[in-house]
C-alpha cells in the first residue's frame, strides 16, 4: 500500500510524488529486519520476560523476591571498532562486544544482569546485516543469562554512509543493597588481582587504526599468529561468569573495568580518597597487538596506559585474608599488585606501574 | 601528560608519533563535557538515586515498597529531526524529544518512569554542544520525575561528520503487575480518545525534509505562523502528566503512542484479535505542517497516515461508562472514534479513517 504506483492521486503527479521509500526509508526492509530479529531475541527470554504484552516497550517482571533491590544500569557503544567490521564486512561479533562491555560495567557494582536493549542506526537498512548484528547481541545475552527485551533499528540515510552503522546498548541489572560493591571498603595492603583481556576490547580503536593503517587486515601477521582483522575484531570479554562466584562469596572489595581511559584512568574511579594502587609491570602478559600499536604508531608508554587495557581487562581488590578464596574460586585471576596509601591527592597519579618502561 | 611535546621518546620520532588526540579523540574535551553535564544530571536526582556509588554504572534504589513490580523499558532515537537541529545550530530541544518519545512508549503500559540514560555519538566533541543536548534531556527528565542516571558520550571522528551527531535514549519505568495496561481488555463499543500532537514529534523527518526542501528554515511561513525551523524543531510532547490521573483511576483499557508507522500502523499494535478502530476524520485538528508536506511532496494520503501522526499523537481506549471520568480528569482528550469488530484479520486494515480524503 506504500507503493507509489497504487497511490490514488492524479497520475501526472506521480513522477514527482514522494513516499517514505523514495526519501530513503524502507519500512518493508524494517519489517523484514524485525521478523528476522524476533526469534533470536525470543531465544534470550526467561520466564520473567512478559513477551506478548509490551507493544511499545519491553516488560520484565522483577517479582517480589528481592529484599531491597538496587537497579544498576549502563549504556555503551562499540566505538570505531565498528570500522573494522565495516572493512571486513563481518558483523557477527560487534553485538557481542556491545553486550560484554555493558555487562562488565554493571558487574563492577556486583549486579546480575536482567535485560538488555539495543539501538542500531544504519545508513541503509540491509535486514540480513542487522540480523547478523543482533545475532551477536543475542548470543552474548544468552551466554550471560540476560534477556534482550527491546531495541530500535533506525534507518537514517542522511546521517550514516550506506554501508555504515552505529550501535548503542543499554543494560539493567540488580543487586541487593547490602551486597553492593563500590570500592568503599578497599584498604591499604589489599591485594589487587587482574583478569586477562581478550584484546583491545572496545577501546582505543581510533588510535589503533591510525597506528596500524599501513598493515593489511586480512593477512596473517607473524607477531599476532593470526590476521590483524581477526585480532582487532576479537570480542570484548565478559567477566561475569568468572567473577560471579567471588562476588557471591562476598570476597571482593572493589572492581574496575578497564575501558576508555586505560589502566591509569579506570582504577582510580573506585579507590577511596588517600589510596593508590601499585601494579607490577610484568605480572600479566601484554598481548602482542599493544606492542605493535606502540611501535608502529610511535605512541608514548604513558599514552598507551591512558588509552588501552594493555592486557589487563579487569581488576579487583580483595583482602589479603581472601587470597585462598580468590585462588580457589577464580584460578585464572593473577595477583598484579597492592593497594597503598597515596601521598598525592591527584587521582590521576594514584596508579603506579612499577617497573614499566 | 598526553601532550606529545612532553613524551619521553626520542625527539626525532615526535613528528610521526601518535596520540589519541592526534587520532581525533580529545579526552580533555570529553572530560570538560562530563563536568558540564554532571551538575545538570544531578538536578534530576531524587532520593532513590545512589549518586556517589556507581563508578561504572548508574544506581537506582527501587526499594521494597512494590508488591509485584514489572520493569518497563524502551529505547529510541530522534531520527533525522537531528538534521534540522544541525542546520539551525540549535541543540537544546532534541534531548527533550528523546526523553518524551521514550516516556510515552513506556506510558502505554501504564508505567511511571524511574530513570533514563543517554548515548550521544559525535564526530567532533564540542563540550558546549553536548552540554546543550544534555540540558534538554535533563529538562524533560525533571519535568516528568525521571532521573538521568547515566550516559555515554562517544567521539567517533570517522563515523560522523564534524558538526553531526546521533542520539539514543533508554528509559526504565515500573508498574505493578495488576495495574499493567496492555489493550487486552479493549472491547467493541469502547470509545477511542485522542490527544493532540505538538507537531511531527520525532517521526517522518526523512520524508518531511525531502518534501519541504525548497522552503527556507529560518523565515516565517504564513501557513504555520512561525518559521519552518521552529515548527520542525517543536519538541515531542510527553503525555505522562495528562494521562497519569486516568491511569491511576484505572479508567484506561489501552494506549497507543503514534510514532513511526503513523496512525494506521500504531493503533493495531494494542488491539485484541478481531477488533478494529473507526476514527472520524475531522474529530481532531490536523496541524498545517502536515498539509504543507502532503502538498509540496505530493504524498498520497495513505502514505501520510502510515508515516505521520497527523496531529493525533496519542490514542487511548476506555469503556463508554468511563466517559465522564475521562472528561473530568483529562479535559483536553477528544473523542475521536470507536472500537469495532473487524471482519478482516489483517491488522494493517484494522484502522478505518471515516471521512478521510
Amino acid at each position: 500500500m506504500r507503493n507509489e504506483e497504487s497511490a490514488t492521486h492524479s497520475s501526472f503527479l506521480i513522477p514527482h510524488s514522494l513516499s517514505y521509500a523514495a526519501a530513503g526509508v524502507d519500512i518493508a526492509a524494517g519489517e523484514r529486519a524485525v521478523s528476522l530479529i524476533k526469534g533470536v531475541a525470543r531465544s534470550t527470554f526467561g520466564p520473567r520476560v512478559l513477551a506478548d504484552l509490551g507493544a511499545f516497550s519491553g516488560l520484565f517482571a522483577l517479582g517480589s523476591s528481592y529484599r531491597d533491590p538496587v537497579l544498576v544500569s549502563s549504556t555503551d557503544g562499540v566505538g570505531t571498532k565498528l570500522k573494522i567490521a565495516f572493512a571486513l564486512d563481518r558483523h557477527g561479533t560487534v553485538g557481542r562486544d556491545l553486550v560484554a562491555h555493558c555487562l562488565n560495567d554493571i558487574l563492577t557494582a556486583g549486579a546480575e544482569p536482567l535485560f538488555f536493549l539495543d539501538y542500531v542506526a544504519v545508513g541503509k537498512l540491509v535486514p540480513e546485516r542487522v540480523a547478523a548484528i543482533v545475532d551477536g547481541i543475542a548470543a552474548e545475552c544468552r551466554a550471560n543469562g540476560c534477556a534482550l527485551i527491546g531495541g530500535e533499528t533506525a534507518e537514517m540515510p542522511d546521517l550514516y554512509a550506506p554501508g555504515e552503522y552505529d550501535l548503542a546498548g543499554f543494560i539493567v541489572g540488580v543487586v541487593e543493597r547490602d551486597c553492593l560493591v563500590d570500592g568503599s571498603t578497599i584498604q591499604a595492603g589489599d591485594r589487587v588481582w587482574g583478569l586477562d583481556a581478550s584484546g583491545l576490547h572496545t577501546n582505543g580503536y581510533s588510535l589503533a587504526r591510525r597506528a596500524l593503517q599501513a598493515l593489511p587486515l586480512d593477512q596473517v601477521h607473524p607477531e599476532l599468529g593470526r590476521s590483524l582483522g581477526d585480532e582487532l575484531l576479537e570480542p570484548h570479554r565478559s567477566y561475569l561468569g568468572l567473577m560471579r562466584p567471588l562476588v557471591a562469596a562476598g570476597a571482593i572489595r572493589g572492581m574496575a573495568h578497564i575501558t576508555g581511559g586505560g589502566i591509569l584512568g579506570n582504577i582510580p574511579r573506585i579507590l577511596p580518597d588517600g589510596l593508590g594502587v601499585e601494579l607490577e609491570w610484568g605480572a600479566w602478559p601484554v598481548p602482542a597487538i599493544f606492542g605493535l600499536i606502540q611501535r608502529l604508531g610511535e605512541v608514548s608508554f604513558d599514552e598507551m596506559a591512558r588509552v588501552f587495557n594493555l592486557g589487563l581487562g579487569w581488576v579487583f581488590m580483595a583482602a589479603e585474608s581472601a587470597t585462598e578464596t580468590v585462588r580457589s574460586l577464580a584460578p585464572s585471576a593473577r595477583p598484579v599488585g597492592r593497594v597503598a596509601s597515596s601521598s598525592c591527592g591527584d587521582a590521576a597519579s594514584s596508579v603506579r606501574l612499577i617497573g614499566a618502561p
